[in-house]
Order: C-alpha cells, then structure tokens, then sequence
C-alpha cells in the first residue's frame, strides 16, 4: 500500500471525472460522436454513438488506465505499475505507463490468447506469466509489487480508473446535450458506474442504463436481489464482460438508480454485423451488445435521443470470421 | 440527347469540379481525413486517408451522381435520369435523385446480387430487368430514355460525373495541405479523373497515382501503350474495378501524367484486414487497394505526406466472412 495515494476504492465523485478529464486530455482522443440516418430509423429512435472503439488501444480503457498513471506522484510513477489483465486493461495500462515513460508489469495466466498477450509486449510492457488461477495471479502481482514497488492498478474498482471511464460519457453529453438516456456494456463496472457518476452532474435528466450479457447477467441479478451475486459461470461470446461487478461499482449502480437491460448474444452478434455493414465501423461483441439491448427493449427508447457507448473494437480475426459467417 | 445540357463526354476542368462542390454540399457529407500511428509507422510514411467509405450509400459515387442530378435544370430534371449500374452508382443516383425529389430509373440485368438490386430499390428507384449482355443494357436504357425522357448518367464518363468525383480530392487537399503524393483506385476512371483535375490546380506538386488489380490492369497497360486496351477479362476481387477504362478518363490520365501502380488481391486482402483491426474501418476491396498500392510500392512513398482516397466500404457478408478466413 502507499498512503500518498488517494484511497483506491473509495467511490469517486464527479470532480473526480473533471480532474480526469484534464488530466488525460493530451494523452487520450477526444473520440467523435456518430449517427445513422438508417439505423435511427430502424430502432425508432435518435442514437448518438460515442465512438470509443476509436479510442487508443481500441477501447474506453485507456481512459482509465491513464488517469491511474497520471494521477501518481513522481516518486511512485517512477516505480512503475502493474495489473493482471490479459486484455484491454492489460494493453491500455501498458500505452498509458509509455506515455509518462514509467514501467508496466502486466501478470497474464498461461494459456492467455497470444495475439492478446503480443499486442500488451508491443506498447512495452514486461509480462509475468502465472499458473491459470485467481490465486497464482493474486500471488503474482503481490510479488511484483514487493520486488519493484509498482502501484496496482485495477480494471475496474480502482477509483481513478471509474473516473477515467467517465470521461468518455463527460464528452457525450457535451457533444449530444439533453439525452432521454445513455446505455454502456457492464462487465466489471467501471464503464457504467463513470458513465453514471457523469451523467448524475452533468445531465440528471438522462436516464443511465448497462447492458449485459444473457449469458453473464450478474448484474442485473444483484440489483434485483439487493447484493453482489458472485457465483456464476459466464457463457457469452462478449468477452470483455465475463468479469464479476466489483464492490464500489455495485455501490455507484445502486446510488445512481441505474437500471441494466439484458440482450442474448445472437441479437449482440446481428447488432454487430449490422453496425459493420451500416456505419463501416467495427465493434467488439460488448461494444454491440449496448446496441443489440436497445433494439430488443426498442418500446423503452421510441422517438428518445439515446447516448450509446460503444465500449471498444477489438475483436479476434478468427472470432470475427465465424461471427459474421453466422 | 437533350442540347440544354453541357456536352456529356467534354473534359470536365477545375472550375467544374468547384461548381460540383459546391452543388453538392447540401446533400453530400463531408468526409474525415483518418489517421493511424501504427500504419503510418509500417508504411514508412505519413498517411492521410479520405473517408469515402463514410459517404452516403457507402461510396465517394455519390458525389457525381448529386452533382449530375442537380446539374439539370428544371425542366429536364422533372422527366428523371437513367442508368445501368447494378453496384454503387445504381444506388448513388438512386439517392440523389430521391434528393431533388425526381424519377430514377436503373437498367439492372438478370442474375444481378440480389442484395445490390435491393439496396438501388430501397432508395427510391425504379428497376428495369434485362438480358446480362451489353446490348441488351443499351437497348433497355435507350427505351427508358425514349418511353420518359430521362437523361443519362453514365457512371464513369459523365463529365458532370467526373467533376462530382474530383470533390473528394479538393475536400482532402484542403483538409491535408503539402501532400507529396495522392492515390486512388481506378475502374472506370471517374474517381481517378477528377482527383486529377482538382490537385492540378490545387496542388500541383503533388503526384497523383491510380492504383488498379493485377487482374485488371488494363489502366496500367493502356497507358504503357499510349492507347485505350479495351479487350481483357477482369479477375480479381475489386469487384468495383472490373469495368474498362473511359475514354474521356483516359484522356484526362495522359494529360495528368497520372501513372499507375498494379497490386494483388492477396496484398488487397491483407491492407483489408489490416484496416479493419487497426482503424476499425470496413473498406471494400476497391478501397483497401488503394493502401495496399503503397505497401507493395513502399520505396516510392517512403518518408512522404500521402493522400488515399478510401472509395467505399460497401462489401458482401459472405466475401467478407471469406476475407477474414483468407
């Protein structure tokens, strides 16, 4: 631990968000905002997309990942960061420790896809291969950080990254004012609890939503039963969201009333391939599910002006092929 | 013929590609310049790329289509346009003619992708079927224009066609100033004809090159021969790139001394999904060409500022899913 840090898992407030957003503003794309005359007309309502897909790294990510790097003082920068995350996190963690020049140990389970773990080396950072379990993996960034004194920084509870995640809805809001509502993919939960957490100050109006998987819909289960369901095994093909909800994301969801929609992966996979032939831009199967959720609870958004975060664009080439041939 | 309209087949000049700008930009959209780190780092030069694919109907057609439609006066453009063109100048005038509120009629011959004649019908147009042979395509348009008075707009010798293409080239000059060099592809010649025109007068340090399929490099052997080879038989996947070199086209080439560079469908191939994982841009082969001429010539382009006009995005679900496995 290092106590010249902010508390990592305290909920972040939304000048948390502000100070994020400036802090990564020369690192991070101001990413654009897209619109289908086509696809408005087939979902009965006005989308504005924000297109995070086109971010760094190809994901929201690094958003949160350089917040977390930017955020340490010199002295801790100079010892580095580490996170176990085979990837976005992994990827974005890793361009993000480049842009201050500091190093980045990524711990990834053997067995890891090896394009994933390849594209983590490419941005520079040093890997650290561990045994395939939650505990070898716990085991190993512990030893890290005793070895080199790097700050761990979490996907998704550490509360510089949630701000991070924010700035992505921040923009959104600013570009697209006066949102009926705003949907972002959960996985872990620090996409939607940023996204609720800016849209709560900047437009209370906006009704927040996550999407999830049918096949990984902890989230909605939690929220339903009160409290964090931890116990399922995840069957999605969108692979950016088989993680568990973390604790302070559960408390931000809670806070902020938001609500989660469920949507099966074939409408995620016709979202996807209608997205790739309408827009020409490429989505990864989380990114689609945020689509696919308002096609398939389309009477809660008819004739709405909807903010869609499109989460990321990174998608396997192999795994593209099959779901576009499907 | 109809003599209060500008000579069909003249050479169109700089002043005409102007007057198309301008007649267009209520309805066309200007496109972004894309830039890629990570591409500009293995082409071994500075890429500007044109984003023709995020035109309306997919593809930079619509540009000429709009600007020969709302070329017409009036009178003329109250008994409707013609064309024969089962791909995206079909739908192009399809859409522009929907625009000005007019007649389209598309001469489609049996056996066409169904997908195609679909998309040309739901943008407002009126389908005529006939025999897959040349003649039979000029007879039906002939009776269309006899039967409504419809004026003709060819896809690719039109001049009012032509100088609507070269808007693409004028909006990236502007956007990319200084480019050393300027590619696109060649079928027909409209696109590579009219960004001719306009970096001659905008740019005229810049060198213009069209980039055609090795299976289909009549462009690259007619200039070499200093005559229009019309006898070949295309084969490649550039299905937008199978047609034969225009006469006015060529003629605007060897005024230009625009030369051609020649690549292979498996270098297409590769730049295609290449784009498509690193820029999350879908490209149709046609488009993905155009890169792919600068990476197989790469000694010619290294270190330079280089425009590529991105001509479309417009692709089959089945082709793709095929490219993606290739």
């Amino acid at each position: 631990m290092n106590d010249s840090s902010p508390p990592r898992t305290a909920l972040p407030e939304f000048r948390d968000v502000l100070a994020a957003a400036a802090r990564i503003a020369p690192y991070a794309h101001a990413t654009p905002v897209l619109r289908s005359r086509s696809i408005d007309e087939m979902a009965g309502c006005e989308l504005h997309f924000k297109a995070e897909h086109l971010q760094r790294i190809g994901a929201f990510k690094f958003r949160g990942a350089c917040n977390a790097v930017w955020s340490l003082s010199d002295q801790d920068a100079r010892r580095g960061v580490v996170t176990h995350s085979s990837g976005n996190h992994g990827a974005a963690l890793a361009l993000a420790a480049r842009t201050r020049g500091i190093d980045c140990h990524v711990v990834v389970p053997e067995g890891a896809v090896a394009a994933k773990v390849a594209a983590i080396a490419a941005y520079g950072a040093t890997l650290h291969t561990c045994a395939p379990t939650i505990a070898a993996r716990e085991d190993a960034c512990a030893r890290v950080q005793r070895e080199t004194g790097a700050e761990l920084v979490h996907p998704y509870t550490d509360a510089r990254v949630i701000a991070g995640q924010g700035t992505a809805a921040l923009e959104l809001l600013t570009a697209a004012p006066e949102l009926d509502a705003l949907i972002a993919p959960v996985g872990g939960g620090g996409l939607i609890g940023g996204t609720a957490i800016a849209a709560a100050s900047v437009s209370p109006s906006t009704r927040v939503y996550g999407a999830e998987p049918a096949g990984a819909a902890e989230t909605f289960a939690s929220l339903q039963a009160g409290e964090r369901v931890t116990e399922f095994v995840p069957d999605t093909l969108c692979d950016g969201l088989r993680g568990t909800l973390g604790a302070p994301n559960f408390a931000l969801l809670q806070r902020h009333g938001v609500e989660v929609l469920v949507a099966d992966d074939s409408d995620t996979a016709a979202a996807l391939r209608l997205f790739l032939h309408r827009s020409k831009q490429l989505l990864e199967p989380s990114a689609a599910l945020a689509l696919a959720a308002v096609f398939v609870h389309r009477e809660r958004f008819a004739g709405l002006r909807v903010g869609v975060i499109l989460s990321g664009g990174n998608v396997d080439q192999g795994a593209l092929a099959t779901l576009l041939a499907g």
